[in-house]
């Protein structure tokens, strides 16, 4: 794309409201405006990469054979009185009544609705497992929004569902949940640290939250450093296969965020011990027939019986992420993009844009780029070079290429990661480093 | 993906309350389930379909070029009080108060959400023209919401927004919108018909309805029977060229909707003109300045002075569209989908579930289908054949292949376009058909 085209409003001064990081950055880059408090419209650069994200987390569900569905964001009220959480939802719900005063919601989570679906259609045991996700937006009226997309009230969210006909059979459903977040989150650049949370009245190990780390993180993580090291892409995985020795392997390395840390008692000694900031983006939970028994989701087992269905939630913070990325990979002069979720991989730099020569190879590369698939911003306009170099390291691009006077003489471009060195190669070795 | 994985719940009984085929075939063939009064959950195939037609949207879109965002669907009140808005829409808007008593609605629209991000990030006729566009969803709270996904309450909608510096380059803006709707719907195996509508108190003739042609649609239209020659994909169009002759060339064939329509002043004679019935699948629009100046969003102009900017708006019903391709596309035996937005292309079912010989066939059909990206639903079940073709014909796929024991012996299969004639060739001359 052209930069001239591009609708890309960026700011030059620090937004006073913003105080973390990803907040500032991504008003300063035009990824985002605030249209109402903890409320946001993604402008082209912020969907950008909210797409790739998205489509990271699709990819990473398909595979592990859950399906796509997309459930209303407005839901009943009935459905929650019948799970019996209308009342203790409190207000965080954003409750509506519509022209026939009857009772709505904007969905703060889907457990009631994808249950009565559920029990709307699946009967007999031999059609579970099943596991149902979306990505869609919900909304939580929070007290006090802050951290931009971070802690925002209308958020975009995958959550999905699973349906046993067994406890040992939701555990299997569980473990591919878990196996597939390590994937998610380390595709997007990022280091997952699965932790075991409250799980609430059931009890038991089934329930973890997913941080990342990240300097400027909300909490701090206490860890062994063999996180640090660990690579969940390097997993060969068939999700067909017992999924427990990796989830046990994961989960017997110590992990804990300061309000479980315990000095004391922490099995890992000082040495081997990491202690970083973190951020939750992701949560899975087991809740066996919480919402099946009082919604009456049940199914005939293989004596004929009929029985409550057991059901897991899982859900990641899609829009959160933005802001996580960022919170774990910038630096002073702005963002930097992880290749995999990046709006554009290479900002291409006309340094004198006018001059025939330099229009040549520049339209050149950017057209043989964009033949071959590599998404391309384009800074033609007539601005100076210092200018144009602060924007394209403040959106944080992956890769720089600069195409000025003195290199086309030489014959050459320079070429630069986002915060790593110039280099000067000619346009053709450019092309091919990036293709 | 494998018939007995998927979460595909059809209906036996054709539901009571549904009074058009679309809404009784949805319910059916499982692509849609009720979750309130005009408020439907997605089940996998529907939503397939559902993106499928975003899908051919956006890239439409893209090749105008105009840019994706994406607003929020909880809108402040203040904005639509600035626009004079709040007070006149009455009680489709779904209106909510949030914790902090602060008015809040859920957007029918976006006009002013769009117009507040222009006017906040827009200050020179440099910068213009701008055209923004979202797929998203919105509430409209109807007073009697019907016909199940054509007009429900809550609803997925492409609009975009076109800012430009003077009513010349509005109509530049409104002409690509015009050439590009009749691509989209095209492309969707539609006929589409623009026609003249009310443009308001702006005058003019900037403004038309899309109305594809399906027998079971709400309005009875006439037009001249050269519209249903038409083929807007024909067309090479290069938006960045005038597309003036080409809009004048399709909205000087008569077309008008009973509404409109007077024998008398008719200018196409009787043989010449075609009477049947359509849906309304998209709406564009040029209003001026009326928000712009309601909202104060100005841009400098050449000659260094404040003028409102020129806008227009633009819809096209994305979740409707699935409802009324199948009005356009179905038989007594289910739905008909056009190749471009079926949930999957090829049906392959294996008539002898179990036999070593069929399985053996289809397994391999289908995974090289699946490597050929030829997207299949392989009925694999334990189910007679009767079940599954009726099924198969219910969900509409554009190609059946049928395995079975004798055709097996003969080294054939059964090949069939939806509702077309059966015809035995071999597995291998099956798979090049289709790939």
């Amino acid at each position: 794309m052209r930069r001239s085209k591009l609708f890309m409003p960026t700011i030059k001064e620090t937004p006073a409201d913003a105080q973390i990081p990803s907040h500032r950055l991504m008003l300063r880059a035009g990824l985002v405006r605030q249209t109402a408090a903890g409320i946001y419209s993604w402008l082209p650069m912020g969907y950008r990469v909210l797409r790739k994200i998205e489509q990271i987390v699709r990819e990473e569900m398909d595979s592990t054979g859950a399906q796509e569905i997309l459930m209303p964001t407005i839901q009943p009220s009935e459905l929650w009185q019948e799970s019996g959480r209308y009342d203790d939802y409190g207000k965080e719900m954003l409750r509506v009544t519509d022209r026939h005063d009857r009772g709505l919601l904007y969905g703060p989570t889907h457990e009631e609705v994808v249950t009565d679906i559920f029990r709307n259609s699946v009967k007999s045991y031999r059609d579970l497992p099943q596991n149902l996700y979306q990505i869609h937006w919900k909304f939580r009226d929070e007290v006090r929004p802050r951290f931009g997309v971070m802690r925002g009230r209308e958020f975009f969210m995958k959550d999905n569902y699973s349906f046993d006909i067994d406890a040992a059979s939701a555990r299997i459903s569980y473990n591919k949940m878990f196996v597939s977040y390590l994937r998610t989150f380390a595709r997007m650049g990022l280091t997952p640290i699965p932790m075991q949370a409250d799980s609430g009245a059931i009890g038991g190990d089934m329930s973890h939250e997913f941080i990342i780390l990240a300097d400027t993180g909300e909490s701090t993580v206490y860890c062994d450093s063999a996180w640090l090291d660990s690579d969940p892409l390097s997993l060969d995985i068939d999700f067909d296969t017992d999924l427990q020795p990796i989830v046990d392997r994961w989960t017997k390395l110590y992990a804990a965020t300061d309000d479980k840390y315990d000095p004391e008692s922490c099995p890992v000694n000082e040495e081997r011990l990491y202690t970083g900031r973190g951020i939750e983006v992701g949560h899975i939970f087991y809740f066996g027939t919480k919402y099946s028994n009082a919604m009456g989701a049940t199914v005939s087992n293989d004596q004929g019986q009929e029985v409550p269905v057991e059901m897991g939630s899982y859900g990641i913070g899609v829009s959160r992420l933005v802001g996580a990325i960022i919170e774990a990979s910038h630096d002073d002069d702005g963002i930097v993009w992880p290749e995999s979720v990046a709006p554009f991989q290479v900002g291409l730099i006309n340094l004198r844009a006018g001059d025939a020569a330099c229009n040549e190879i520049c339209e050149k590369l950017y057209s043989s780029l964009s033949v071959a698939n590599v998404d391309t911003l384009y800074d033609e306009r007539d601005e100076r070079a210092g200018v144009k170099f602060a924007e394209m390291d403040l959106i944080g691009l992956p890769w720089q290429i600069a195409v000025g006077p003195r290199g086309v003489k030489a014959g050459t471009v320079e070429i630069r990661r986002r915060g790593g060195k110039r280099e000067e190669i000619s346009a053709e070795a450019a092309f091919s480093r990036l293709t």
